[in-house]
């Protein structure tokens, strides 16, 4: 693997394709958060990107990037969700067709603002077709791009804008950053965020957060060496379920960050209605995995503010209807 | 009744009590909600203030101008909810102890909150009881100061400085506002929104939207005269129940609203409803009555952006997963 790190005017230049289509989201601050956890608490709050979710940044990064020639055969992208949204409404944007491979079992609220954005959507079902070569069989026939959901480094460079507005946001309210907690499943967020604030505040220290049973960063981290995730746990983290680490986000990862955490789907769920009754913020499962390793204290090992991610919101009404009967 | 209208000094005078203690909350921007209404739409977050609504910069800034001998006393407040939170979480912060005299019939969220601020909770019976008087007699046993809920200088002031930071952040924006709709109740936050917005940004016209059957200051404006509410009619936005108009804050609107609109309860569960599913933002029915104008096609008379403020997100868990089944 070459040296995949984006350097910072690799995103800076992102932050120019992007901006005035992707929102700038704010970093904010909640009082009764940092007195619960004793220190000052920092909300980057991903959920109120355009499409509820960061992936339309590395979306439309990377898509802005495909030769005049090229686009109009389109793009094509895998994904549970919100990469699915992402690639479509950055499709959309600049006019390109998107077709998007989808697994059957996607929560419904996920696929209906997909096609919402004018994408066809292909199903397929998990436990016996090949995703990756069902987008290859049409990435052949019809001279698509494919729009890999975290491996490319228009993906992690488009991600990373989100670090250069933590850093940018963090100044401007006197903060001093310490520890940034970020959810993590093929690692292109976090991989984009760190090449970003590592470059621009010194000493931080940034950690993936993974659902137990799905948490193959961490244990790659501890290894030095690719692991696959257990997988056999069943978790509702629906965003966070890739299989291994990317081999770029892994080579960017490895050297950036200081380490991981892995928490309950239970602790996910107390996370959530927290972000209802406490923060007013709609948060998905997968979105929430930070918030709740910070909930429940997991160590820090440093001092300063604490940045958490909140890197979606795209739940099922249901599903988040439930989570609230933790509050009765 | 006297010149009650704040000065723009009056509210920067706010601001700066407010500063480090109240949240500067963000004016967000939604591009599907912009395509929705075929217009630039910027939402004024205050679900995401201190205590989960406007009412805590109101309190803080009347708070702080107790005079320092008569602070041991404490204060005293009535309030069906925001306010009580608002009052209680600045009196803790200035060291100030406080009463709240407050519904049986309160969400339970709301209490609960407000005991979590250290405040004595004095219950009462909507049907029976005067609240009024209450709050008097502990006023005249203990020495404590009054924190009305709306009609003071000070409070209006305080909910002011909302309207400074519209206009700060709209410009930051490129944007030119040309509407803004409110939430009302006794016309505290919009009287003192429009006395900031008025001076800053001529021509801008600013609309009271109420619970239907609850829209006294629309019909008081109509008449030029304070006319109390219907009040057979039932709402579930609990937060907007003013008998009528303030004679303070009816003294400012008169003058500096353009008019107002009337939500039903089911545009409102509707605006809930999209709050979570496209906003991702936790809204309480009286908070949401501004966006369900919009959302309902309220017809709206000059051009430019439209600002919605939601004025807060505390709603019980089981009355916000009712709202959700609308999205089913």
């Amino acid at each position: 693997v070459p040296d995949a790190r984006p350097s910072l005017g690799d995103i800076e230049a992102a932050a120019r394709r992007l901006a005035g289509s992707a929102v700038r989201t704010p970093l904010l601050e909640n009082h009764a958060l940092s007195a619960r956890v004793g220190r000052r608490v920092l909300i980057k709050a991903e959920t109120l990107q355009r499409t509820g979710s960061f992936k339309f940044r590395g979306a439309l990064n990377r898509i802005s990037r495909i030769p005049q020639a090229d686009r109009r055969h389109g793009v094509v992208a895998f994904s549970s969700g919100n990469h699915a949204q992402g690639v479509a409404a950055a499709a959309a944007l600049l006019g390109l067709p998107a077709t998007i491979v989808m697994p059957q079992d996607a929560p419904a609220i996920k696929r209906r603002k997909t096609e919402g954005f004018g994408a066809r959507i292909v199903a397929y079902d998990r436990r016996k077709d090949d995703r990756e070569a069902m987008a290859a069989a049409i990435v052949a026939e019809t001279g698509a791009t494919l729009v890999r959901p975290y491996d490319d480094p228009d993906i992690i460079a488009g991600q990373g804008t989100i670090g250069l507005e933590i850093a940018e946001q963090a100044r401007a309210l006197g903060a001093d950053v310490g520890i940034v907690l970020v959810p993590c499943g093929g690692g292109g967020l976090i991989a984009g965020i760190a090449s970003a604030l590592t470059a621009l505040v010194p000493g931080v220290r940034i950690y993936a957060v993974e659902p137990a049973g799905w948490d193959d960063t961490m244990r790659s981290l501890s290894a030095g060496t690719r692991l696959a995730a257990d997988g056999s746990v069943a978790t509702f983290c629906d965003a966070l379920l890739a299989p291994m680490p990317g081999a770029l986000t892994f080579s960017i990862n490895k050297d950036l960050l200081s380490g991981g955490f892995a928490v309950s789907d239970d602790e996910v769920r107390n996370a959530m209605a927290y972000g209802f009754d406490t923060l007013k913020l709609v948060i998905e499962p997968g979105g929430a995995v930070a918030l709740a390793a910070l909930l429940a204290g997991r160590p820090l090992d440093k001092a300063g503010a604490v940045v958490v991610v909140l890197s979606g919101g795209n739940v099922d009404p249901t599903q988040y209807a439930r989570c609230l009967e933790t509050l009765d």
